[in-house]
């Protein structure tokens, strides 16, 4: 498109019908996009049918709702805010209308997409303190268009759990391993199945986990070659990472 | 399969074909493969055509040898030996025959598939330093029967050369980024592509990188959403990951 | 048990009293339990009589009282709730009586078991601010059937006081040893004793404690052979495996 | 001056003008001043019209409008004080009067300089979150007296934004980088341009960014050689620094 | 005993056959032993058969056979020597005969004990890399009399390994879990069994391993109830432990 | 004095005075205490002079008072409470008077010694933010009867300040050195005087101090060969330890 | 530039001479170079006279060599080479003359500029064991064209050291402060001089400095506002960043 | 003697006998010296005795003994060289007469004083692999003049060692605690005596004592309030430290 896009600029220079002077303007002004250097951020809900993102965490219920009110103004069909408080999903809502989901703590402008995919993306969770960041992976995830399975309170130290569950996991194509404390699951998980198995430490646990960075360590070592890993308590960014994974499956990719 | 398998075997009881005790010790003696509840690892490459991997890193080139010739007895086809130095190389070689790839450190035992995949695998290194985990991850790719574009010496302190490939990004189907000492190449190329990123933090660099922890947790850190992350230096991991994920969009997955 | 319990499905198979596709079923819903891989979580009270434990950090005083209620109807005779505040351990009295340990911050529904061991624990903290986990370690052991003896305020900056308790110490069967700030306690008391030696170190300091990391490795180095360490402020582990330990010697074990 | 002024003083003393017991009372009393050894703190401003500054973070507004008032009795014309909350401005307002810049939580007593500097500061910033601290560089750089350009929501995630303010960028004398999580905007912007870039991390993100320590080791690893770094969330050092390293190239230096 | 013997000491005094003077001296020149305020250590052997041990890492061959000798002179019957090179042990081998064990590198000094215990000691280990370890462990307890079954190449990655041992794991007394990297191993086989585990983290690994720390920080945080941790590589500490806990069980404790 | 009690109470058994169970009794009752081999905790205020110190830190106002309540009923002439808050402290006071000391939080209840020594200890603060816990070491060793002189406000940013101070630092006996962010007041003050310098790290800064470790280190790893170093914010044990220094040099030590 | 060439370019399309699809490919092929987005770096030295510098750590003799005689033979005119070890410097010689500094393990290809700055940059170290850093700096400063002075063995605890040389201190334009173990250094000189200060930690010390940690986070820390930082021992960056700073006052800046 | 040295010089001016221009080239080259403000390195041994110390770590023998070569020279009686490797003490041994001591690998050339103090310094090891460093200590500690009586191999793990020499700990009028791993040596010994306690932590052990780091924080945190720490393994810190403390309670102090 580049190519096309420039050259027929070129041709309306050759033919007079621009000068060289707009020319140079033209491309001065928009350097990246017109030459399609980049995903153009503004752009790329209307063509994917992709949800926009707001990072909620240390934003004001005024602020939220003014970004929501601006991004239905220009345009975009549905916008995910993450990190969001009750109190200020209560607030934002009285401005301008989303769903709420208080355990991820998600609120969701618009309408999601219908689609769903053929693939499934299976989201393991070790311990019911995992669940808010299990569950903004799964809502994440959703909201992409994808299709979720969930599989909670499946932590390693009662195994019998994690392997009654073993038909979802190994039909799965991608997993999402939700875990704090020793972080284990993901290893265990990803012995157990041949997907990618995208691995969330959570900060869940006291003491020596210091954080998170126990789980965090525990899954960067893993030795089940299929094992990635996102920041702490970042279901957000696995849940979007296993939905492309798992759109790459898909017909309509 | 597993229900096929035990449901014949318990047919074979119901006719008295196999005595109850005769089944029991089938059962017993081979629980899990029977059972289908994990994947049986030395079936793994004769159903898969996946290459088996050794990783070489603290093993003697006897050790090496002796493993490498008691696989080939048991029928391996390929098996792909990580972290093996030259002399040791050569030391196996005598035993039995291997190519060699000096700058990863590898060895390949065995033919590789012929097989390579429509999607492609772009591999990016920011500097020449971490081409040995660059080229780990680009074998291995290779070697699962993947096609690999290899962008090297990209990092993002000479921005123009990144851009110069962006065609090349902007096709692959997943990206492998591998930098050293701020390790920014991981973002820079996650907002740059819409597909999944493999980061791996290298080694690479001196001082307050601390063996490799500050482009760990810049990768980690990363504010793009399509970037998960392995463990240094662990180009293998990335390779055997990117080429998992490529394949989920291949017809033969 | 595995052997009998398969063998007398598959000679019920044999007898046609049991369809091979029934039996399947039965193999593959119920894998772990049946086969007897796996300790069953809610058998393991009406086995063994030891009660079951609720982590009450981070859970709210309704779900406290909801879970109790939950294990109530269930059939457990006997529960711990541990990390439990006053105001919430109130709220949940009113909805299911329990009996609360303000110190260790504890709850217990029901009744503990009559039976004491004759091998005693001696659990050693150093200072007053260690109580709290110490005495969680105490009750956590005497819950569990074992006779516990406290020794308290026995920092080694007082050697002298150690040092009148040792008939204790040397009697006991398991020592608890809790200390925060600089944890010399576990070494010296490791030293002086024969027995297994449970550290638990605690956050207990300021400054380069680092929230008890001081105390933590203090612990791990030890030079007394007879030392293991749990988490960081992890009396409730600490008690459960002294437990454990001290019923090995026990006739009714 | 030194030379000169002991020298005028030792002839006083030759001349009879001034005994030798004065003289070294003279010497003794002010050794450090008198010498030149050291830039005297409450002369500075006089002489070269730099405001001086409050730490206000842990001061009171009580202390902080004392603190004020004694500096204008004693002669200061301006003074910033950094980290002020809103509510202690405005008790502080009350006593003495300051303008307040919420965003960075500053507030400047008295008038700053007129005079602007032809050489330009640019302050970039990755996002929204880090707008504080690079609005703290911004005003501590326009009260000393320099131009200063702003970049803001530029982060490398989104490369175009970044370079469509490329000719800005070129321009400037010294930039100042501002950005949290992963950090790279030093990086790239490092190697976009050739003179010095301030980098400053911030605290901006979560988990594995350990309180701003993941972009404080990803810019001091820089692979751009034009990068320094200060503190973390440090604005007002940076706007500082880059302030006197532009002065560097005016005529009234 | 000590009221015994200082008993019968002051009875001595009181019969003028011992003279205060004499008496004093008496109690001063052996405050500890006389008054039983700690074990013995030269007793130690004699007493309890238990072999002595001899920390053999950063020792010359000739002070391991020079205090080999002095030990022996002094009556020990048996002494463990840990990390020995190869070459060590040849040259202490000829000064004085021990019996070398090139895996964990212990080399062993006179006759151990013919007793072995009822209870078994399970040594697991997760991967080849983590057998030296794993060796010091159970030579360390068999040297202390205790039965111990060897369950090496069980890492969680390749779950259906650890579970075809299971029935060894149920029966033991006590479990010794070896493994580095990410150390899941403690937390999976804690939850399988109901007695002790001691659990080893190692330094196998590299990148965020960091010499072990990703498999301590692992096994400390585990959510399993019977785990306690020793020091990284200390195969030693874990076999003492595991056997005196042992020993708890049996009748000749 | 060990020797001359035990020597009296054996004389008295051979007069026949002490029968040898009552003097076997006496020994063992106080076996620390009686043979002199450690000092006895609560004869230490009585023989010295030396005021007791309560940690007040993490207790309840009720608690303090009832301690202090306690040892004044014990015959303690003078205590001191450190880390105590304005409220508790008022509390206290409506119940055992105490003299209160805002700023480094300390109560003190009873008299003072009047003594006061020869020697001076100076203890010298970087700034103004380190000063609570440079009063808290300078009121400590006030305490314990000696001479302070406070040098405050002599960063080494100021160096001229400091060098002010030139006299009375090479004049003191033994120095406090108090200093958070860089912490490189012990080192400056090491090189100018000869005498023992107690450095103590506070947790004064932001960022990259990392609550204190950043002073910490400094100070550990300084190139001055006079300077030792206490924990963060430990200002009562510099200020107890450089007492104790200062009262060697004294005719009454 | 950029609209002058692509204007031209496009002049010569409107005129016939150049087709547009002849100048879509110019402008495909050299996306940034021709837009001017970006510095190209093979026509740095060219228009600076800036010499290059190839990293030399971890690479061999012969590819050094290798990379010389390429540059040289593209036209370079004088190329620095960074930690070069003496046998490999000899190595290289061989192959392409360099002129070599042993302390700073340096290699110089070329000649170097004869100009020389008016505005001195000084260089001050604190110890012997950092003068490699401190020449790495001073060199490469002096490589660029600048003026620099020496100011060696001024450790701050031997502070006449330094203040003797206060007066080329204060005349500086652009101070290097370059200090191992505690790095006061760089707090010292910048609270004494008014002009930037570009701190370099270095890894000399042993115990707490782990490996350069200490200066790094004292530097970081540092009171004094006009002080930044680069990585442990980066003397080539601070001499680098030092040299554009101080040519900023130069009038062919 | 500032007073009386300028005054001399005043007066000396004011008779006409030294020009105001000669009087300001005296004080100027001299500031530090002839003002008192500070200790003259190169005039402290000819005043006090005190040895000078060249840390031999990182030198080659050719420069230590061309460094002895000069202060000989210059004047120095007595020189100590710390961390002096066995061949290279041969090798100054060959060019100038050193006494050198393997243990702790000092070197000392030139006569040390004969004069030692009335007090004692108790140097107590907690193992053999702590004598270098605690070797360095005492001789350090000789070396000035002190009396030292050595501890050594009183580890806590054994405690009756360390009680049975608490005759020698209760007499010191200083203690130095030397011990690795988990350091508890210092607290315990702080606990014992009522002296200052210098403690230095060594870097013996392995795993989670990450170089020392254990021991350090240990002792940091000692709950014994006479205790301050230097480096690990700076035995020579604290010998030398545990001197000057000595000598306060001397007459020729």
């Amino acid at each position: 498109m580049y190519h096309d896009e420039v050259l027929s600029l070129l041709h309306s220079v050759k033919d007079g019908a621009t000068s060289p002077e707009e020319a140079v303007l033209l491309l001065k002004k928009r350097p990246f996009e017109d030459l399609g250097y980049a995903k153009i951020d503004h752009h790329r809900q209307l063509r994917h049918g992709i949800p926009e993102v707001v990072f909620g965490g240390g934003k004001t219920a005024e602020q939220i709702s003014g970004i929501l009110t601006a991004m239905r103004d220009g345009g975009y069909v549905s916008v995910l805010v993450t990190r969001l408080d009750p109190d200020k999903a209560e607030a934002v809502n009285a401005v301008i209308p989303i769903a709420y989901h208080p355990v991820p703590r998600m609120g969701i402008f618009g309408e999601l997409p219908d689609t769903s995919t053929d693939g499934v993306i299976a989201v393991a969770a070790a311990g019911t303190s995992d669940l808010p960041v299990a569950e903004e992976a799964a809502i994440t995830a959703q909201s992409l268009g994808n299709r979720v399975e969930r599989l909670y309170d499946v932590g390693v130290a009662g195994l019998h759990r994690l392997l009654s569950k073993l038909d979802v996991l190994m039909e799965a194509r991608v997993v999402v391993a939700v875990a704090g404390m020793e972080g284990a699951l993901a290893t265990v998980v990803g012995g157990l199945v041949a997907c990618p198995v995208v691995a969330v430490p959570t900060s869940v646990g006291y003491g020596a986990n210091f954080g998170g960075l126990s789980a965090l360590l525990s899954m960067l070592n893993s030795c089940a070659g299929n094992v990635s890993v996102v920041n702490i308590d970042n279901g957000f960014g696995a849940g979007y990472l296993a939905g492309i994974i798992n759109r790459i499956g898909e017909h309509r990719q």
